[in-house]
């Protein structure tokens, strides 16, 4: 594994017009795309906070091509952010395919002088968030999104790997600051701060957001799971695992974007999914072209969240009976019939413990996107402030109480039931 | 800083012959000495268990010379052990003394192509643990200890520091691994399993031994200690915090030799300090000239294990309190009084699950001075085994309680209830 290069002294911003001369050097590109690079065809598509995306098309097949800026997209140029970024996402990639290639695009090229990745074009893939918004279901999601988790954060752990080969990746994640300390404060921090960059429905939601301003518990229950976040080298975590960072069709997951990887909490990525799944919960009532109609849709939402987190639950401990391989709970220890027992009881108490993470994580993702910087479409879709309001309202209540009571919540049944209840609670 | 070059092409082991000329070059060490270097004395003193460690002296003073062997000293050249210790000693002696100068020996040069640390010569100071052993009250140590303990854990933490700040120390030290190693497999592994290098007197104790090895619960506990060993980046830790690593006399506390340090959970060395205090309180019945002698000595030890622990808690929230400029629980979240009260709330929760994870520490840190390979004078000097097997089985029963049953102790009195209790138990 190469190691990035501090500065990126050959570093261009690629457009439409230069980037086909770009990816005309990747012999595998050119095999994709077919014809010559004169007759292909480039446009910009990039819709995320940070960074340039083109999809180049040619007479075969089309690539996209994912590049960093040296600043915050979303925000300007006054955001610097390190180019570097390119470098995490590809060895993020690197690491998940060994695992999970199926769910991943395929790579044909990093370029470490330009920042960019340049992959498989996924069609007729969409971004399962706007996916949601039309209402669309995806039977494989759960599934697929559980076995993506299962395999990429139990086999980059300490479950499975040696303790020295898990702390020299985790060295090279050490350097992913810069992203780390977006999430930091634009997840834990500024949404219970007054900040700049803060947004959020005006006036509907002003008195919301100053409570939450002064809400005490919910500040250190916040805080605590960004210390959580700051300390806890779990796995390698996808760390921005939401449903804009999943593209689907009915038939096929792939999960794109790992920039913010680095080794952190499990939770964090398992607490991603259910609360970007239970934003699209919350949001559906915005959606709906007669009242009622997405009632159905709004239970496949629902019955999806169980469904990722038993299936996940269960791959998990399956990888971890197959695979005990790694330094801790090693595996010489616990070959007698009762210790083998003691140590499936410690192992549902892992689960457990990895559950309740989740479950707080999922809260404080739900309360940032409504309260924070960056907002989802699932919500900012919805036209009528007035109603955009009142479904976020009641995600923001859900939100904190996953992030204060995340303990009481024992299974995800218990969380699915909760969003049930504010959900009714408040249309009545 | 620098990087430590990963082979040492001009490493020579010193000797008595050699050492007085390698110091002679130092400056500070030639006005220490005094006198020409061919007048110096020089002889070989290590007791432990990995480094040769030199006194030099002149006519006006002596320095010490610790140099790290390429292999496992107790156990041999067969046990190869990486000499890059030696930087990860000095990169943590260099850290702590930004903290707690008076509490380490003043060091007067690192020597990156020997492996070797040439520090101040303490005297009349000797290792706290054959202290112990005499029967020497420290009346300073609770204070000291705790004071390096709060100083050192603190300041490295994400309540101090800024996240990149400590990501990058942090990764420096991910490269600590072959030392975290021993403590993985000695504290968290071997004494639970056959193992070649594990040892106890036997036969007295082969009954306990056996339990231990078959004893599920007890094992699945000791690998969730040894989880957290791996994925908890709270702190900066020394990482061996035994009373052989700390230097003492009445009026003054040294502490010595962090080669084990890197970032991990703050309970591993508080629950050192503890453990082996622990140890010395079980030992003094073997060192008694006659029945009940060292009774108030006994008393003494408990005394200092509850005011390390209390003063340790105390001074850790003060420098919290008056230093919260981390990017964990930031501050500007808890600047009005409701806030502040929440966040008081939670400091106290924070110390209370650092008390468990330190009591469950203590424990593991128990248990393999007895069932492990490396074991502590204070029992090895015990030379009736009947005896010694009876202070071992005593503190071997009270290691596993702290250990499955480390939550269920609310304060450290709680903790010094136990082990008089367990003392007891066996008298009567």
């Amino acid at each position: 594994m190469n190691k990035p290069s501090d500065t990126f002294p050959e570093y261009r911003a690629l457009d439409e017009k230069s980037v086909a001369g770009f990816v005309s050097q990747i012999q595998t590109v050119r095999e994709t795309l077919g014809g010559s690079p004169e007759t292909w065809g480039a446009r910009e598509v990039g819709d995320g906070n940070l960074n340039l995306v083109f999809i180049v098309t040619g007479t075969k097949g089309a690539v996209v091509v994912k590049q960093a800026l040296p600043y915050v997209r979303c925000v300007g140029e006054a955001w610097a952010l390190p180019l570097e970024r390119a470098y995490f996402e590809n060895e993020a990639l690197t690491e998940e395919a060994k695992f999970v290639p199926h769910l991943l695009p395929q790579r044909y090229h990093y370029d470490s002088k330009l920042a960019a990745i340049v992959m498989e074009f996924l069609s007729p893939h969409i971004i399962l968030r706007k996916g949601f918004i039309q209402g669309i279901r995806y039977p494989r999601l759960a599934a697929d999104i559980a076995e993506f988790m299962a395999q990429t954060l139990f086999k980059t752990s300490d479950l499975y790997l040696g303790a020295a080969t898990k702390k020299q990746r985790m060295a090279i994640f050490c350097r992913n600051t810069e992203l780390c300390k977006i999430t930091e404060e634009l997840v834990f921090t500024d949404p219970y701060r007054i900040a700049k960059l803060n947004r959020w429905t005006t006036p509907q939601l002003d008195d919301i957001a100053e409570k939450f301003r002064q809400d005490g518990p919910l500040k250190t229950a916040a805080q605590r799971l960004k210390l959580k976040f700051l300390t806890t080298a779990e796995a390698l975590i996808h760390g921005d695992l939401h449903s804009g960072s999943i593209m689907a069709t009915p038939e096929d997951t792939r999960v794109i974007d790992p920039e913010f990887a680095f080794y952190g909490p499990m939770g964090f990525d398992s607490g991603a999914v259910i609360g970007n799944l239970l934003l699209a919960f919350f949001s559906q009532e915005g959606h709906e072209s007669s009242p009622g109609q997405r009632k159905e849709y709004r239970a496949w939402l629902l019955q999806t969240i169980e469904e990722t987190w038993n299936r996940f639950e269960q791959r998990f401990l399956e990888l971890w009976q197959e695979n005990a391989s790694g330094d801790a709970y090693h595996a010489s220890l616990f070959a007698d019939p009762v210790s083998s027992e003691a140590l499936a009881t410690e192992q549902r108490n892992y689960l457990r413990r990895l559950f309740h993470d989740s479950v707080g994580f999922a809260g404080v993702k739900m309360i940032r996107r409504i309260l924070g910087l960056a907002h989802v479409e699932d919500l900012e879709a919805i036209k009528d402030p007035d109603l955009r309001a009142r479904c976020e309202r009641k995600a923001l209540r859900l939100g904190r109480l996953l992030v204060i009571e995340s303990e009481s919540f024992s299974t995800i049944t218990e969380v699915t039931a909760a969003a049930r209840q504010e959900y009714s609670h408040h249309e009545s």
